[in-house]
């Protein structure tokens, strides 16, 4: 295996202003090996769902090269779901519903050859489960990325402290990150979070962009501006999808390659928003990233000389 | 004059969640005028003053190259007087008292020496006083940028889109292209706004940074992530004078260069914030503002192949 992810697998019932999907598959590790399997062909997926959940959607993961051998199907349940509700700013949401079904039950239990890889994703999910993952990788794997939320700072600060200092990259958005170190500033979080362990912080920033903290450097990816946003869920997990799945590809884990990872995984992102669910994901080939990443490209490209010169 | 500059000149009180300005000097033209006296030596401002306004700062104006014949000082009258506070977030704030004063009897008269002035700052006013600068230029400026806000899509949209009718840029915040347009994607903002005059439009974000369309093409400059903002009050009037001051010293108009301008003119609204009021902005020099430049040059860089190559 190239790289693990770790993370839910799950129906969502999505309401935008300009749109309902009823019943749709989401999760945090379908989003994410998914963005991956760009750069990717053996990836490994440890999650539960309930026999409810459609062997089409099975299928086509297993053909972008994800093994589900780590997928457990409980007999008999009913698979996460998740509904909730975007205002009109599309950038704010209010969950309606959570039934975390066989969530509950949740044990990871890695197969043999998931052991050894070395990219190991932490979506985001309770710090126990994610510590259990790490707890059966037989050496250290080259590069841990995590995710988590306000849910797991409110409940399980202690247990989601010990894995957050186990990680390489921790990757969550502007008000974790605020909530996390106590600091308003973006850039004292920054400072306060890596002292917690990782080396690097990515602070996504939804419609605003993303940011990349080092202990001594920053770097600022905006987010494309698009005609419509459709369906915003499953943007923020795209996004470090297609980040981890580059830097597996490229093994190459410098500031300036992480840079190129955080615009691979915004444009893999902006694609995200433009159907609901996993849909628009499903169509993209290579192509029409490059595309996509020409246009990042030229959204930020500028020359200047100083005011003195 | 090389700019003219309309807009309100005044005082703040400005209360943050961090500190108080009990009585600090503000408005936009004095911002404006201030960022824009970085690159030129000629500079005209119209406005009206009580005789309550402290003499230090005309001076101060004065001395980077501001004129003030364009400047009403009405006796026994007070200057416009606005009371602001900020929330936790530092983006949004409440407007607590606004007391107009003698902005109620400002009725431009322009200097003979203002008429032929080749670009021209429209800042935040009735669109009505707005129209009267435009009125007395004896001919068409090489340039005009406009701002305006919120109140007067309210309370006088006909007399507005008369004016953005005839400027060259508009820009405003975020929040105000949306309310103008009717659109909740920028891109389909912009295309609405292009579509009343403007040639090009900045959309302003804040802490978020800046967006330029022309009808083709967008450029995105971020803001500099801060470690502490003490006041964000006159930010986006910094970034319109330094974005105009510039354009007016290279009189180029080119979409690279409006670039550049974007960059300046974010690079001095972030000093702008580092200290309450024009503080910060009377104690910087050419080497700082170079310094930051590079800064941004440093944030937003990065190299990338495509994923097919």
């Amino acid at each position: 295996m190239q790289l693990i992810t770790v993370g839910t697998v799950a129906f969502d019932r999505i309401e935008t202003p300009f749109g309902i999907a009823e019943k749709t598959v989401g999760g945090a590790a379908t989003y994410i090996s998914l963005a991956a399997s760009v750069f990717l062909d053996k990836m490994g997926l440890v999650s539960v769902v309930g026999d409810d959940f459609p062997e089409g959607v099975m299928q086509q993961l297993r053909d972008r090269g994800v093994d589900l051998e780590g997928l457990e199907v409980m007999a008999g349940k009913e698979s996460f779901f998740w509904a909730g509700r975007y205002h009109y700013d599309m950038n704010t949401r209010d969950t309606l519903e959570t039934r975390l079904n066989v969530l509950l039950d949740l044990d990871p239990q890695l197969p043999e050859d998931y052991k050894q890889a070395p990219y190991v994703m932490l979506g985001n999910l309770d710090p126990k489960v994610q510590a259990k993952v790490l707890d059966q990788m037989e050496e250290r794997p080259a590069l841990v990325v995590m995710d988590t939320m306000n849910f797991w700072m409110d409940s399980a600060m202690e247990d989601l402290l010990k894995v957050i200092q186990r990680v390489d990259i921790l990757a969550i958005n502007d008000a974790e990150a605020r909530q996390l170190s106590g600091e308003h500033s973006l850039v004292r979080a920054a400072g306060k979070i890596l002292a917690m362990g990782p080396k690097y912080l990515v602070i996504k920033k939804g419609e605003h962009g993303a940011l990349l903290f080092s202990k001594d450097r920053v770097f600022f990816a905006p987010a494309l501006p698009l005609e419509d946003v459709v369906d915003p869920t499953g943007a923020g997990d795209t996004f470090a999808g297609g980040f981890i799945g580059f830097l597996a590809r490229s093994q190459d884990h410098s500031f300036d390659n992480l840079k190129r990872a955080i615009i691979v995984g915004s444009a893999l992102a902006s694609f995200c928003c433009e159907k609901f669910g996993i849909e628009r994901l499903l169509e993209i080939d290579k192509v029409d990233i490059d595309q996509r990443i020409q246009d990042f490209v030229e959204l930020v490209d500028f020359d200047i000389e100083l005011v003195e010169s």
